[in-house]
């Protein structure tokens, strides 16, 4: 039986922040091992990756084609490959890596269009292949905590949500046009490469992930407004949501909300009681009980509810963090992919990660939130 | 020259919570003094607060026309009413005394119709006379501090604004429908009284005039859904909105949000910094240029701006409140009316305070919210 | 049956803050009217006092000996009278009115000398009268909360206490010796005028009382040292206390601590729970019992203990603040100066309000404090 | 020139909290890789370790003395040992290696005795060897902030320090002697496997180094107070501390406060201006200079000293945590473990980290503070 596990690499080159995070996320529990790599369409850069990682030379490939088809023919192929390549790479490397009968864990958003998602979809359930889509904040111990809260019934039936993700970094790109398209990020502003939208792609879609991870809700319609302040893509969204029981909220995104890092806050309302995580201090979560006093839940306390307690790494008050979030989508994936290789039955349980369906809502929820801005706000539905 | 005002109460008997920071709020600064009221249509009510004012019991009266009337012939009338009663008694009230010549404080929101809002202001204009509308948040230092760093520039132009007014008081009623209307509040849901809205007349029309006050901005139209869980009126709204500079944000009131007292937050942001007010917190301003620290600003501290300052108290550090914001409504009403009976010539900053202007923008407000909640969120413009 | 009471006022004049604060406080139910005063020993400051508040200007006074004499021959003599001048002034004050048989309300400190303490107590004994020593603090609904609960032995045994109260307005005066003693509030650190202390006696004192009103624990030792950064008096405490439970904590006084402007925060920590208090954040309390998440107590909701509940003035979420915790504490004392006057029995409930005792067991903590340090913090007994 | 490390294992067997947190933080930068190990004395947990790690298992040892020994022998012997084993291994195990001429990382405290800590000082230092013990909180980044402030003189010369280490793990021991002393954690309150102090040695040393690693200051003379609640060790300490430079303080470590679960906090305060760092909320930093607003330093953003930013690895807002903070121990002990086995000079800043000299202050500490309450709080210097 194996206990060990081998991957690759699409993207992340060394001076890739997030290319760090999965890195160190995927090696945490010292159970799996990169063992391939396409990390940059430089060459000098690619293999100077490789050999930071000490791989094996004729494993770091010049492109993602020719990784997929070589790895896909090896006796010792590497059982799952990470995607962590700009949007616009996402579903050809997925899709390439699915032929060659390869798991794959992709960043999100999963990739352009509802139909090549649907694609992905069937590809993976016919090869009987794996794949995540890496809503990392799904991690967070407090997060399933949430959701494990809300299935009790703790807070009774939601009944508005209002959820937002507000950062001030592009705040200066205001009325300046193509002039900061050169800036590192600047990539997630090119509709050729980051899709129809930047804000509602890059950080609304974890909105919309992080509550339908939390309650099982899904979004019915969506009413949006965005604003470019004459930039290429939208900066700013504020959209009105009704999901599928009914309830109404909002989700506000915004990469020009001065003050705001990274100010993902997801509050869910019910009517026996709400729930509030911030991800910014995400080892604590608020909860309240209809006319009681909020209590502040801290991660590693024995009152967790044992599937969140089961992610927990170290005891309550030493802060856990972002690497921590994806260690633990690793830990969920790779015991899952061992598993598989080991002919184990999966349970539900076992596939607790967002998977392709959520990448689907996620590519619904980005072309709706942009129609209905583009209709003056007109409902939308996914 | 008079030093000294008095004035008269209609509505606010003793068992009113609302009528008492009414009391203490106008006699805070020890120059103006009650002399006549009509405090409750129930007799014995009405008797009991003269008795406890002790008031000439002549000038109790046993409904507002015969106050108005009286009042308003005699040589040492009240300089002007406190009209304290709910929502259907505002418009009626408010005409009377305007109509026998008395200036008139009155409880938000003014009143039903944009068509008597507009009476109210055109007789007002005709007889002279001062006219506030009691939003009474703009009592509040750090509301005036938040008004005066945006009229410096300091947060630039504002491109986002992010408001809410959640409470939970009214969870319960959820499902209920008639079964909760004999409560002490379920006047606010009877639209009989109330009017067309409960939530968003009660709490959303304080969201809309903070937001006014602090920025100068006005709405220009809004694409709201409200929520009536099965009540007469509303219990919660999720309010896109366009400012007439063009920025866009969302107002969310709620009174079914559980772990929400009395939690109205304001965040305007700019295109060079932030501000966010909450009144749980009132002494505390939130504070950011763009790129550096979030800053607390403290009431009472040498950086306050002078307009601000000059309604500050105690030093910093010591908590101001509800009264406090009353009392600095009264503070500033009182030099107001002052200046009138003393034949002074009235500033512009003499008249900081909510006006009838306000006040009609409030109804205006009320009536697009509705509205357009009532034809599935289209916009409606004010 | 007398339902209204008449007061005196010796300090306070026009321009002092807290003057306000006691007369707003005192006025705030309605129920008690000022009607005499000796407000400044500036005649013509006294008499505008006396003119602003319409007095009957032949009970307007020159000294307190005066007015004490006066006021004690008349038919009609003031109920009590609230001593709001500078320390100095406190034991002659009172004990002036107590010799002519009127009820005294007292700033704190009570006086320089325990001896002085000890003749005000049995004075006001021999004479029957009460007697309040105004640590405002305890007049907070959350601080009576917290005894509550301290008494319900919700958080078990108190084993640990750690208060502060830190301020920042004297950093400017460190190592400016005389220089800044013409400041307005130079007389608190003034020995003349304020006694052995200015740190400790001005805001260290508060903690001693807030603690022992919460906990109904005393001091039965404390270790102490003091820091003068050249200035005549203390600016600055770190001490050591020990309990007559046995247990031990922490109190932190000082005016020169950058970035805090009135913190006086009371952290109690039993075998079973702990309980957290910020004076700046006065209507929430930090409630925890062991094992489980904290919870935020809100002032005026329905679990709020039944003697704090029932000095909440307004609904859950609108802040009271520092004139409200003085009205409770007016409204306490007044309620027992009505059953005085009126004859009935006074019950331990209706005396629940800081008394001589309190003033005593703060005038001994002041002078052990001070001796400690003077000995290089050994401990001292009170 | 080599450009990776080996390193070899003491304790951190697979079921130790912190033994996962010293694997994931060294092997973070992907630049040291585990060689060797001596996870256990109980063989069959040591050899689990091994196979866990894929080492070669001839280098996994039976006992400390072994593994020192034969690395010690080697051509490619382990670049240095981590020792995270309880506190009476200490002293034994960093002997045996730097005997061995292997460098050391040794968990804190770093022995028993004071003689014993200049013995490991003495040889390292005639060996040529570097050490460090790990106060990993110094790791993080905004730790590092706070000294180059304090360092550039923003806050001025420090007058007061309040700092506390509060948890509430041993809330249930109290009272309960020695029946506690088989639960996982008991060891820290065995004398002959943690020493003299179980609270003050455990997290007490914790405030003393960070505070001494912020602001450059040691601590002269302590006066403490430790509560033992019929425990064999400390459970609870209230110290007052005086600097070298002759401010005070107060330094709180309590294992028996409910409602902390690892509060870490440190509050500077100088003529200038103010700092405080809370470990649970690791990535802000508060700072205050006199008279303006407190500032809310964020990890990541542009402001932040250079020396602090450099160990950044992720945007602003997104959470960093105690794993990092190992990290970035790790970070700077390997570069200077590069530039000793690569012969290049180390400088200043290559030994920014805690050394054998904080080690010794650290059980200087801990001698003086049980010394002080043994003797009734008399002050004793370090």
């Amino acid at each position: 039986m194996r206990k060990n596990l081998t991957y690759g690499m699409v993207g992340a080159a060394l001076d890739s922040f997030i290319g760090a995070v999965h890195r160190v996320g995927a090696g945490f529990d010292g159970i799996a091992f990169l063992a391939a790599g396409c990390f940059s369409r430089n060459p000098d850069k690619n293999r100077e990756c490789g050999e930071f990682y000490h791989l094996d030379m004729s494993r770091v490939y010049g492109s993602y084609e020719e990784m997929a088809e070589a790895e896909g023919k090896r006796e010792d192929k590497i059982d799952y490959v990470i995607i962590s390549a700009p949007n616009n790479a996402h579903y050809v490397t997925a899709k390439a890596f699915l032929e060659n009968g390869i798991n794959v864990f992709c960043e999100k958003p999963l990739c352009f269009e509802v139909a090549e998602a649907e694609e992905l979809k069937k590809l993976a359930g016919e090869k009987g292949l794996l794949f995540l889509v890496n809503y990392s904040y799904s991690g967070n111990v407090m997060v399933k905590e949430a959701r494990e809260l809300v299935r009790s019934g703790y807070i009774g039936d939601v009944i508005n949500v209002n959820a937002e993700y507000l950062q001030e970094y592009l705040v200066d790109d205001i009325g300046k046009g193509d002039q900061t398209m050169n800036k590192l990020s600047s990539w997630r502003k090119n509709p050729e490469i980051a899709g129809i939208s930047n804000c509602v792609g890059d950080i609304g879609s974890h909105i919309e992930h992080t509550v339908a991870y939390m309650t099982g809700l899904h979004l019915k319609r969506v009413a949006a407004k965005l604003d470019y302040f004459g930039q290429p893509l939208d900066l700013n969204a504020n959209i009105l949501v009704e999901f599928d029981n009914g309830a109404h909220g909002v989700f506000c995104s915004s990469q020009v909300c001065v003050g705001h890092m990274n100010g993902l806050v997801v509050r869910l309302f019910g009517t026996e009681g709400a729930i509030e995580w911030h991800e910014e201090e995400p080892n604590v979560l608020f909860v309240t009980k209809k006319g009681q006093p909020m209590q502040t839940y801290h991660r590693g306390m024995a009152y967790i509810a044992e599937k969140a307690a089961a992610m927990s790494r170290i005891p309550a008050g030493h802060p856990e963090g972002l690497y921590e979030a994806f260690a633990n989508m690793y830990k969920s994936w790779h015991n899952a992919i061992l598993k598989q290789v080991n002919g184990e039955e999966l349970t539900a349980d076992d596939l607790d990660f967002p998977n392709i369906d959520d990448g689907i809502s996620g590519v619904k929820f980005i072309h709706a939130a942009v129609e209905s801005s583009n209709s003056d706000a007109k409902w939308v539905e996914l």
